[in-house]
């Protein structure tokens, strides 16, 4: 693609309702270089986008379309903003037609189909896919996305996850087999359905733990870490609902292998590690990162700390689980796919406060 | 100015430290035609700006200087986003000096010397400068601030407040002498001052007015009313405040002249009287609209009920405090006053969810 | 009954699942009288009441069982906690079968069972009931109430409301065609059933009016208005949503007919109003009411305001929307019906911060 | 003494003005036994308490005084709601005439005066106290406290924390070596002082870690599981700020020596263990505890969870910070003390939603 400083890229949503997909449009609407061809939802065919979204009003002239196979065809590339087991239906014959993907849901990011069937109570629909499909974490697999026709965008809490333990598990610093991520979310990342415990009334003013027996995000975070260590890593996680709408916390804990690594030593491997990743920010040290720091950005602040110079590492990392947590890794993924400048689209500073 | 596409209207900043501070930064690093020359802090002199705001990290270079009106004179404009009574004795200087003066603070919104000292318990340090300043409502007075020095930005409720009311009172439709406000406010109004009633232990999980009797932004809104109205108009104003950061949500009340005029015929009047206006959105009949559907952008949205086809309207109106109520207003204005395109740098659609 | 200081009045409640039911659960198993007899729920029969609401572990042994007349017949009172359109079902065999009967719904509040209809969208089950159900606002109502069958709750924003207009309606001091309630409610006034707009995702961190053009609490407080002015008054009533979980706040604008009153003599009239009732409070002049300040109390707190001593004044209320709201009422409402003192089981402080 | 069924018991309190002030006056007004004979406040002499707190308008008819050693010598106990360092100089004194006294403050939890000193950046004013003063957590000294004539209360997070580390540091089961405590608190843990990054408009719609390279509460938590654990324990530390008001929520992984010890046996150990404690409740095998759960009440709620069946466990643990964390915890004590039934005074519901 020629880089004429025109909106030259066709992209089209499936399923554009949810909280991934206003947040995708949010941030293509502002996307010099890509126009939107279209947006598919059953339920809401011929509905204004900007009725339903009313922040996008006077800024995106586009309505809901009934799903079509052929129209989304056209485009370069098509995003799926669904819940899980809908994507892996329609992607293959879109492949085949020669339109790129990008997954925002969990379809496409374990590579191992009975895992899939495990936790998500179902054979995959496409398992031969899977072997093809690209696991969506550009500070992971920059070049193979690059090339990718299909990628499986990392989910929000495995981002965080994965971006904290990262330097530590490549270096073969700590032990992998017992680390620890106990990680909190705001209440959009369980999507806009309704269910009692997602009320204001229920999940307002109150913190609770969930899935602290085994949740559809481990088998992603293991497998992601495991790419990461070299080898099998095991990790226990632990997520939690905070009484707000965006963003992602992870504190995570491991274990040194070698306590003669100084907190010094470690910060610098972690600045490092992550000195030309334009959406990794490593804090200076005896910082505390905030969701609110990245609320609406696509960046991920990380930051180490080494209590009482003891063998145990504590990682603090943040994102907003609808930007790096979702849409804005997409279109990260989008851009380099497309050999547009990474940040194209993605530099707007976060809403603090 | 000749809109050569370049970085080249040089502005600066007194008062970076608080809410309307980085908000204004937020959206002037992105505005693609403002080059920052300087920000001016007593208290941070020499801190780098993206240390005190983690989420400019990256996206501004720039350090904390202690206030010089050499320096700062030699921008083309001088934002103010100081508490009251800071600007009155710093602009007198910098006009003299040739740069034009934008102030968020209270200080140059009243014409009146006298009214400015009933209100805020001292008397003003320049009254000769109110004569001249524009005050700062695009919507009322686009003409004049293009032509201003000096303009004082209409703060957060009143702007609210007036925009609801105007297509009324221009008409003379309802009767001024009893408007009643019921407005309300998240707590980023309040500033980043340290004070007890603020802490999310005593303002979180909770709903209350406050300024029943009077409240400092009472003069300003009768002013307004009165300049839009073309005489005296008088308003009960009560401020509530939510258990959220931003946002500012006004109830209007107004009682209509002749119940003869109908629903359909004010909603007509309303998209008349704003359908050039960017920044101005009148929603469709029976829309409520959520302060979250300007989160972070720089619209009023609007919208106008009449119960029971009674004699009372009812007008909603929407607006970020921090944008249209304060920093989003100030750069429509500067970009007005520099014969920008008006929604230069203020095109980003809001934060939803 | 005579008062033998023991657990012998024997309660049932009807749909204790919502948030009114657990309320009143909440209450009840404080109350030193009140013996529960039975709790039902088709939905959840077999359960362990505190099961589905820990907060009442090891403080309350009961199972939801189902609806049943003969087991609830069994009962000196029955209370309804369910929603509008079941009571009006169920509550003529009660009555004949000599129980008594508090129904929190709205199923009995309005006499007029066109009126009923209207806002409710279909007939009125026992329209005959309605003329000898007491209006169950304890203020307005107390020696009615106290002989009454069956007692339709005043709800919620209607008891906020009628108690804030109610010294100023009776003396006939304001006029009673134009009120104003601008009031606002925490998002468990909604209830406990799943509806996207209420989730916290939604509802979090933004503010809105809802039902503008009409709502159904408004036939309700004109009803409750008219009786205390002694004639038809007319209000125009905008509620909001508050982004959290309990409390009702109520701006009340009335225009006063003589501005010859002063504030001091409207204080007092208020004060002298409220001397002898239990759980209204009449706060300080320049006092502004919070919503925490009652919250899991059954009080109402007001003030009164006379914004630059003009003919418009501001009243402002507070509730806990489901106490003195909902559940604390029907309590209230309760001791009163069975000559137990007023306050009984209704004494503990509110929970602050 | 005899239970008479009076208000027999004198209780003074030191420092009324905070949280735990405000809490202690919610819990003692209610309390059968207790009568309130001062409350002392520098700040706020001579001020109706009810003033302060409205939620106690009608129920508590006390004023502020100052600081005076003779009046509340008088009193069979005092309480400190101080900030630390203001309890250890004005106990000596009380002890010597005859008052006991409980210490909610940090002032007397530690053993060890040099830690102290370390921690708190100044010597101790009685290291001598130290010795004789008992830990507060009934759960662990019961007896002790029974006898005691000085007691400080365990901090807020050290009590959800050592109650679920409790049965398996006892029985020896896990690593006490590497324990986790990764904890989240509301803002009122934070206390009612003017501080920026309390305010609603910072630390709302946020989450973040603090203190993570080492917070005062740790020494009190590694002293407390080492008590429990019969030899030296040590904990990875991490509290993180919840944008809510009251609750704290412990997520508590540890590593488990022997792998075959079965969630079964670890649900049974935990039943047994708390059987009969009557504020210590452990849910049923798969429960994710909730803050709301037990806000506003004396009781800690505990659930195990072992993730994969592997070797690590997660402990949950909610309680509210301001009762069982603080003043709750202070009156359990105090009926202990007294020889009162434990629970007196703290039989109420948690209030939910």
């Amino acid at each position: 693609m020629t880089d004429t400083g025109e909106r030259t890229l066709k992209a089209g949503i499936v399923g554009g309702t949810g909280y991934a997909g206003v947040e995708l449009l949010r941030l293509l609407t502002a996307h010099p270089r890509v126009q939107l061809h279209c947006i598919t939802s059953r339920g809401e065919e011929g509905r204004a986008v900007a009725e339903l979204f009313p922040n996008l009003r006077g800024l995106l002239d586009l309505e809901f379309t009934a799903p079509s196979t052929q129209r989304l065809a056209e485009c370069d590339l098509v995003f799926f903003a669904t819940p899980h087991n809908v994507a892996m239906h329609a992607v293959p014959e879109l492949l085949e037609a020669g339109t790129r993907v990008v997954d925002i849901s969990a379809d496409f990011r374990l590579r191992d189909p009975d895992l899939w069937a495990r936790w998500y109570d179902e054979a995959h629909a496409c398992p031969e896919l899977l072997a093809q499909s690209i696991y969506g974490l550009p500070e992971l697999n920059r070049q193979r996305i690059a090339d990718a026709r299909l990628v499986g965008c990392a989910g929000c809490y495995p981002t965080a996850i994965q971006l904290g333990f990262m330097p530590l598990l490549e270096q073969g610093l700590v032990d992998e087999q017992h680390l620890i991520a106990s990680a909190a979310s705001g209440a959009s990342g369980a999507g806009k359905s309704a269910k009692v415990p997602m009320l204001l009334a229920e999940a307002g003013e109150s913190f609770k733990a969930y899935g602290a027996g085994g949740h559809r995000h481990l088998p992603e975070i293991e497998q992601g870490l495991s790419d990461i260590a070299g080898g099998p890593a095991h990790a226990t996680f632990v997520p939690h609902l905070i009484p707000m709408v965006r963003g992602i916390h992870a504190s995570l804990y491991a274990r040194l292998r070698d306590t003669g690594d100084s907190l010094d030593a470690l910060q610098q491997l972690y600045e490092r590690r992550f000195a030309d990743e334009p959406f990794v920010d490593v804090m200076p040290p005896g910082t505390h990162p905030e969701t609110r720091w990245v609320r609406g950005a696509n960046h991920c602040r990380l930051a180490v700390h080494r209590p009482g110079d003891g063998d145990t590492l504590v990682v603090l990392s943040v994102i907003d689980n609808l930007v790096k947590g979702a849409s804005g890794q997409a279109v990260q993924i989008m851009n380099i796919m497309f050999g547009l400048a990474e940040t194209q689209g993605l530099e707007q500073p976060g809403l603090m406060p």
